[in-house]
């Protein structure tokens, strides 16, 4: 494909998931219809069509965006020498500012309940889940079944690691549901809160 | 009303309730229809509706059932003397032994997305929220708006047991999602994570 080409069908995707975000936040993925995404959008059903076969697809790739999008500032955050807990912290401003934007918490409230009869968007949150703990516990046995190796003190120190990335990974779906229910007022004072109280 | 009376519609609304959380994890709350209830139920149309006017009263009581529950276990636990670190991986262990019941983290989790648009719902797990800060703080004064008295000390204390109340009051609904959409054996380790990595 041409690169102009290219670029404008990644233009045109962003440009529908934006105008999908817009409907979902107002009206919830049930409500809203394909051809309510088509109007938002300005577009003709078949011009839609081109990129997306369905509402599902829509959705599936908003959750793969938004997901991509908090697994890649966690991981520059980590990669610049944050501890997890600033790590976490910088994860839930830059959620509070996308949430202020386009109502981010909002879709990832919707995308959970949709996970529980959705598989493909199950696997994308399980994923995104299992790639953040190995992020923030700087280990790539954080997972459950993973095999720990080394001296006591080894384990002992990746034992809290993995326990605090494991609390992390619950602070911020809590954040996101508090920030959807009550705006960025009702969290403000969480990121400060998580560099004070997790002091591991 | 008599006695008996009184507790046979306490006994019908009960099963009408486990019949519908059934029926909503199961199919979702848009999916589920009154008549799905009504046949989960095993009763007649007319019947139901003397207990439940709507499928959206029945979300209501479920809902606000679930949070009350969530808030006594807390009340209970902090009542003890446990501390909010304890409280919190009591209520963990708590709405996982329910999950395994009857899926209270995928009720949960409809619950905040159907919130989204569902003004009585939003102002139902507001109000808990705020219950819960005021209890696991330890603070009347837990609230955002709250007047701050006493010493600096005091204020350190206070400032201290507000942002520990406001991370435990982020973890609890975020191990609900990863409970929702990983089952029992994703959140195993996090009670006692949650009392190790929090040590304020």
């Amino acid at each position: 494909m041409p690169k102009v080409t290219s670029e404008y069908r990644a233009e045109r995707r962003a440009h529908i998931m934006a105008a999908a975000r817009r409907c979902f936040v107002r009206d919830g993925f049930h409500a809203a219809s394909m051809q309510d995404l088509v109007e938002e959008a300005g577009m003709s059903s078949g011009a839609m069509y081109r990129y997306f076969a369905s509402k599902d697809a829509v959705i599936e790739a908003i959750a793969v965006d938004n997901l991509d999008q908090v697994v890649a500032v966690l991981a520059r955050a980590i990669g610049d020498g944050a501890s997890p807990q600033a790590a976490i912290a910088a994860v839930l401003e830059f959620v509070t500012m996308r949430h202020g934007d386009d109502g981010f918490a909002a879709i990832a409230v919707l995308v959970w309940s949709e996970a529980l009869r959705n598989p493909a968007l199950a696997g994308h949150l399980r994923g995104a889940i299992a790639t953040a703990l190995v992020t923030l516990s700087g280990n790539a046995h954080a997972a459950p079944d993973g095999v720990v190796d080394g001296t006591c003190t080894d384990e002992d120190a990746h034992g809290d690691a993995t326990a605090l990335a494991d609390v992390l990974l619950c602070v911020l779906p809590g954040y996101l549901m508090r920030l959807a229910l009550g705006g960025s007022e009702a969290v403000a004072n969480i990121p400060d809160a998580v560099e004070k109280v997790l002091t591991v």
